[in-house]
């Protein structure tokens, strides 16, 4: 990447650095909500910008801007959006950049109120780290069933509920559900008091396939608009009773988070990496060529309202087995189709050292194991009033990209 | 029921009779989607007897008639939608009626397109047929496990594809897909051999509950708007390789189908009728006072381009194990929340008799006993041109109210 210098003030550390240029929903007070792009602690309002018909050559109605929802926008398709990006960022480079002459066109990030960023018709998790699915296996069936045998053959997944996704900041109460004690006595209703995050990454669809036509592995990332941080809550007592034989329900879809700010795939192509060698061999329909991975760090906090962050996870998105090429074209590979909006995330992204799993479950090895923060407490799942946060960028030659933070606080349940 | 006269020409089989009165979307030629309610061979076009302003006093919008989804008439409540119901059932029972008036308020059903009625935001399938549970537990995992621990404590279910969910009519193309082949050499990807239905039914969600608010037991029935029949299809191989840990995924998702006219709770009520008994008794959130299950005949039926229709299984939905009630309630018990067009299908419908099988898998038992059909042909699973059809009709002293079918002809793969 050549070096590019912005007139907005930028601080080393920014996660959205000239490189980067993510989209998000965002309002200002009692405005309407509308399409940005985050630049350092800064939103470039993109109303204001097609309002000032800086965008006639790219033909894009207003109302795309003026829109509760990325989709619409997603919609003009990866040649358009991406011109849109890289006008923006010439003109954040250009001291006599149109975007000067309005006061509006620059909002304060700390001033603007930020909303989940796309009208999500269907969610899809799968379960695609090689280490996260060997250590859960182990927790919930035992050593000898821990990898099931279609796990090396194709990238396990299952649908998940797209309701309860919320957006960074929208607090969440604990669930409460069947689950079976150790006592023997058979199932009681109560709140989960084994309540995890996963650490994971989705992929959001930027371009439709039609009912019964497969999406190749060729084609697929033409259907990736771009990346969020995801927080896949899970009550795993919950989990643990329901999920035989048809998979994670109510353990699961009391609540998701993202983070608001979707980074595209063009700003995340520099940190393009190989993934895990893949043994056995794929079949021919996953078979990718080239690397399909991309090197980004993850970072896992708990805090409280009285006390700071303790990091207790560090992990990288460049460990998982699967890529999202080979998940999408596996998701369609029957003819399903998939919608601009669409979420499909990453399952949790554990690496192989005890200290880079992405979830408590396997932190503290299914609670045995409690882990202490740096305030002295501890912690084997999330307690009530427990803040989580989750940050991941990528950086190479000085060069920053990231997405920011999906943040999370735990309320207790309503219901018991 | 007392016994109404409607001035409208009905056949006594008809499934839409004036006690029944489901809502649809249709168009006719060019014209836009809109509204409807089925009476006998007609559809009452809701948005003409709306711009005649004949809902004025119940102060409906124009637009919620002139949609492409039930969604927004939906959202107006079962108070008025049940105030619309009642007012055009009085309209079709007065010979005097300012339904008389135009010419276009009544429109031939065979000279109009039905659409998809609904948007569906998020689809679950539940699995709450006794005799269908234990019969595919026993052919995937042998007698000793087929019935699992969980199951006649919660409505086990899982989260299905939403996206794919088309209306009577539209063809399906057998889906390909990773499936194990016996000589033991691993997977490998073909066109599925093991093409099934499962005939369900589903509730349509008529009201929404908050993220984190559970809805009790006693007020999930307000949640219900009304009922579809719903063909659950389902690739057998695809499904068997796939399925463990995580549940149905591609073997479910390239598609279901559904009726297109969605029957009121109001219109079923007389057919209400207890389910089977529950034991071990229920968890107190799941204790539903009073009779929880519906009386309506089921029936599917295969038939070809050549060959007239087999009539293959004759079921009820009165036999599902867990009620709809329940199903909604244990739902939203972690916190889930529900919205307005969501489907909660049953799981497939069996009953203890073989020929009450609600799917291939069940009547041939796992292939290994092929059904003859009328034309002398034989059937293991669905073949490609084949035509499968379902209705379902509840009827008592002589008042029918029907669902009409969901008919669905499978054509050959895209892919393979």
């Amino acid at each position: 990447m050549e070096a590019k210098y912005c007139w907005v003030d930028l601080s080393d550390q920014t996660h959205f650095s000239i490189y980067n240029l993510p989209f998000g929903i965002f309002s200002v007070g009692n405005n309407t909500k509308r399409v940005g792009i985050a630049i350092g602690d800064k939103i470039v309002d993109l109303a204001v910008v097609s309002a000032m018909d800086l965008f006639k050559d790219l033909e894009i109605s207003d109302a795309v801007f003026n829109s509760n929802y990325l989709n619409d926008f997603i919609h003009l398709g990866k040649d358009i959006t991406n011109k849109v990006r890289i006008q923006v960022q010439d003109w954040l480079c250009d001291v006599d950049s149109p975007l000067k002459d309005h006061d509006h066109i620059l909002v304060d990030q700390n001033q603007a109120t930020l909303h989940l960023p796309l009208k999500i018709g269907d969610y899809t998790d799968f379960y695609s780290s090689l280490e996260h699915a060997t250590n859960v296996g182990m927790m919930f069936r035992g050593k000898d069933k821990a990898l099931l045998p279609n796990w090396k053959h194709l990238p396990v997944g299952y649908h998940g509920r797209s309701s309860s996704i919320v957006e960074s900041g929208v607090p969440i109460h604990r669930p409460s559900g069947q689950v079976v004690p150790k006592d023997g006595n058979g199932p009681v209703f109560k709140a989960s008091s084994r309540l995890d995050f996963e650490l994971e990454m989705a992929l959001v669809v930027g371009k439709e396939n039609r009912l019964g036509q497969p999406v190749s592995i060729n084609q697929a990332e033409q259907h990736i608009f771009g990346m969020v941080l995801f927080n896949d809550w899970s009550a795993r007592d919950i989990q643990k009773w329901e999920y035989v034989p048809l998979g994670p329900f109510l353990g699961k879809s009391f609540a998701s988070s993202i983070s608001p700010w979707v980074v595209t795939m063009e700003a995340l192509e520099p940190f393009r990496t190989n993934g895990p060698a893949q043994d056995p061999i794929v079949l021919s329909y996953l078979d990718f060529q080239g690397a399909a991975n991309f090197d980004i760090n993850l970072e896992v906090s708990i805090s409280t309202e009285d006390q700071p962050e303790s990091m207790i996870c560090k992990s990288n998105f460049k460990y998982m087995y699967w890529s999202m090429a080979q998940q999408l074209t596996h998701h369609t590979s029957n003819g399903c189709n998939i919608s601009i909006g669409d979420l499909m995330a990453s399952g949790t992204i554990s690496g192989p050292d005890p200290t880079s799993y992405g979830s408590m479950l396997e932190l503290t090895w299914g609670g045995s194991k409690p882990i202490t923060l740096s305030s002295g407490h501890q912690r084997t799942f999330i307690e009530d009033y427990d803040i989580v946060t989750m940050r991941g960028w990528s950086e190479k030659d000085g060069k920053k990209v990231g997405f920011g933070e999906v943040q999370t606080k735990i309320l207790p349940t309503l219901h018991e």
